[in-house]
C-alpha cells in the first residue's frame, strides 16, 4: 500500500460563529487532512509538533485512525498552537482573534524513517521552509501537494515561490491565486502558476466548488449548495486530506483521477463544516460518504441535448 | 412546433470596458433572447417597443432569424430606449452612465394575435406591470420564465412580488436573492421564492455557474472558465433565451430538461461574452455550440470512486 506523509499544525481552537461558540477544542491543518484521509484507510503519519499540554486522548485518537504519531513531537514544557477566530454572518469572512504560535516557532519537521519512502506528500499551510524541509528528506515522493495561504505571500513569498517550484499540485483559493499572480482570470492565474513549477493547480472557490488545471484541461468540481454552514474552519484542509487520501489508497495520479479525489475531498468538506471543528468528520460512516458522492454526482450530471 | 413569446427591451447599448468601447450598438434583453432562442429554430415573436431611429435593418435581422415582429412596436416621433454602462476592471461590477428610458416609458405591450396561445413566455428584465399584463394576454401557456432584477425590488416590490406568484421559473442572480428573500444560504433564499409562486428558481452566479432548485432537488450547472471576458453586457438574457429556446424547441418542461435546458443557455452566453454586444452570438455556428456544449460535458464529468 502507497503511504501518506501529512505535514501540517496540530492545534487548539477556539471558534465563535453566529450559532454558537466553542472552549479550546482539536484543530489543525495536519489533524483535518489526517482525518479525512483516514476514510480512505491510508499509511499515513502526521509530522508536527505539540506542547505538553495537548491530551494523549488526541494522539490516540489520531492513531486509531492508522495515523504513525511518531513524527508528532511533543515538546513537554511548551505549549501548543493555538488559534482562535470569528465568523461573521455570512460565513465567508473570519476574523483571528487569537494566534499563539508557542510551540510551532521553532518546529523542526522530521520525518519518521518508515515514511522518507512515502509516495504521497501533503504539506499543510506551515512557513514555506518547513515545508521545504520536508521534501529535502524525501527520497523520491510521487506527488506532493502544497497548500499554502496568503500570509506567506505578505511576509515569505521567496521562500514560497522555492517551495512551489518543487511540488506537483498547489491548492490555492482564488484569491490568493489573484494575489499571487496579478491575475483576476482564475484560467491565466492558473496558467501563471503551472508556469512557476506545478503541473496541477487546484483553484479552491468555497461556496462555488474548485477547478482542477492541468495543461489545457479543466475541471470543475461543484461545491454542494448547503443550507447551513455551521462551521467552515477546516474545510480546505478536509478537502486536501480528502484529496490526497484517495490518490493515496488508489495510488493513480493522472487528471481523470484527481476528479474523482477532488470530489471525495469536496464530499468530506460538506460534511466538515456541519459541526464545530473534528466533530462530524469523526463521526461520518462509509455509507453516509458513499450517499453524499452520489449527490455530487446527481447535483452535477446532464444530457448536451439536442445539438 | 411549440411558440415562444419574447417581452423585453429592445435598445440602443453604449459600452465600455478595459478592451475598448462601442457607439451605440444593438442591445437590449428581447435582442440577447432573441438571438440565443433562434439558434434552436424556434417560432418566436417580439414583443417590444422602439423609437423611429431604430434602423429597420435591425428589424429585418431579427425577423431574418426567425423572429415574427408584428409585436414590435414603432413609435415614429420616439426615441430607442438607451442605455450606458462601463464595466471595472474585474467585470464583475459596472456603472451606469446612462439611462434613456424614452419610448419604454409608455410602453404597453401587445401580445400578436398569432401567439396569443404561445407555449412558453420569456418575460425579459422589464417593468413587473409590463411582464404582468403580457400574462395576462395569454390564453394557456405552458411555461412562463420570468427574468428580474434588484431595480425593480428597490422600486416595485409589489408588483415584482405579484408577478413572481404568476410564473413557474424565475431567473435571478445570487445578489438579488438574497435581497429577495433576506437569507444568506441560496437554498434556503430558493425555499423561500418557491414560497412565493414559481416551481423552479435558478440562481445565477456569473462565472460561479448557476444553480436550479426544484422542489428539494438541486442541479448545478457549471460556467466555463474564460481566460477573458471582453463584455459581459447581455449575458444573462442570452441564458435566458438558450433556456427557453431550448425548452421551446423540445416541447418538455421536465426539470431534466431543464436542465439541459441551462447548459445551452450557459454555453450561448459563454460566446456572448467573447465580443461587444450581439456580435458573437450573430456568427455564432452550430458546430461551435456543439462543441462548446462537449466542453461543458468534460468539464464537470467524473466517476464517483471506490467507495
Amino acid at each position: 500500500m502507497s503511504k501518506l506523509v501529512i505535514v501540517g499544525t496540530v492545534a487548539f481552537d477556539a471558534i465563535e460563529t453566529p450559532f454558537g461558540k466553542t472552549d479550546k477544542i482539536l484543530g489543525g491543518a495536519a489533524t483535518f487532512i489526517a482525518l479525512a484521509a483516514s476514510h480512505f484507510q491510508v499509511d499515513g503519519a502526521i509530522v508536527s509538533v505539540v506542547g505538553g499540554d495537548f491530551p494523549q486522548a488526541d494522539i490516540d485518537m489520531l492513531s486509531s485512525k492508522g495515523m504513525d504519531v511518531s513524527g508528532l513531537q511533543i515538546v513537554k514544557d511548551g505549549k501548543t498552537f493555538f488559534w482562535a477566530g470569528k465568523y461573521h454572518n455570512d460565513m465567508n469572512s473570519r476574523e483571528t482573534l487569537v494566534t499563539e504560535l508557542n510551540v510551532l516557532a521553532d518546529f523542526n519537521p522530521v520525518v519518521p524513517s518508515a515514511y522518507l519512502d512515502a509516495e504521497v506528500v501533503m504539506l499543510g499551510n506551515l512557513h514555506p521552509l518547513v515545508q521545504l524541509s520536508v521534501i529535502e528528506q524525501m527520497i523520491d515522493p510521487k506527488l506532493i501537494v502544497l497548500d499554502t495561504m496568503n500570509f506567506w505571500m505578505d511576509n515569505a513569498l521567496e521562500d514560497l515561490k522555492l517551495v512551489i517550484s518543487k511540488v506537483d499540485v498547489i491548492t490555492i483559493n482564488d484569491e490568493e491565486a489573484r494575489q499571487l499572480t496579478g491575475e483576476f482570470s482564475l484560467v491565466v492565474a492558473a496558467q501563471k502558476i503551472i508556469e512557476m513549477g506545478p503541473k496541477y493547480v487546484i483553484i479552491k472557490k468555497g461556496e462555488h466548488g474548485a477547478l482542477l488545471f492541468h495543461r489545457d484541461e479543466v475541471f470543475y468540481a461543484p461545491a454542494l449548495p448547503l443550507e447551513k454552514v455551521f462551521d467552515p474552519t477546516g474545510a480546505g484542509d478536509t478537502f486536501a486530506g480528502g484529496f490526497t487520501g484517495y490518490l493515496t489508497k488508489t495510488e493513480d495520479y493522472s487528471f481523470e483521477n484527481m476528479k474523482t479525489a477532488i470530489i471525495n475531498g469536496s464530499a468530506l468538506a460538506s460534511f466538515c463544516v456541519e459541526k464545530f471543528g473534528t466533530e462530524r468528520l469523526l463521526e461520518l460512516s462509509k455509507k453516509e460518504l458513499h450517499q453524499r458522492l452520489q449527490q455530487f454526482k446527481n447535483l452535477t450530471q446532464f444530457d448536451i441535448g439536442l445539438t
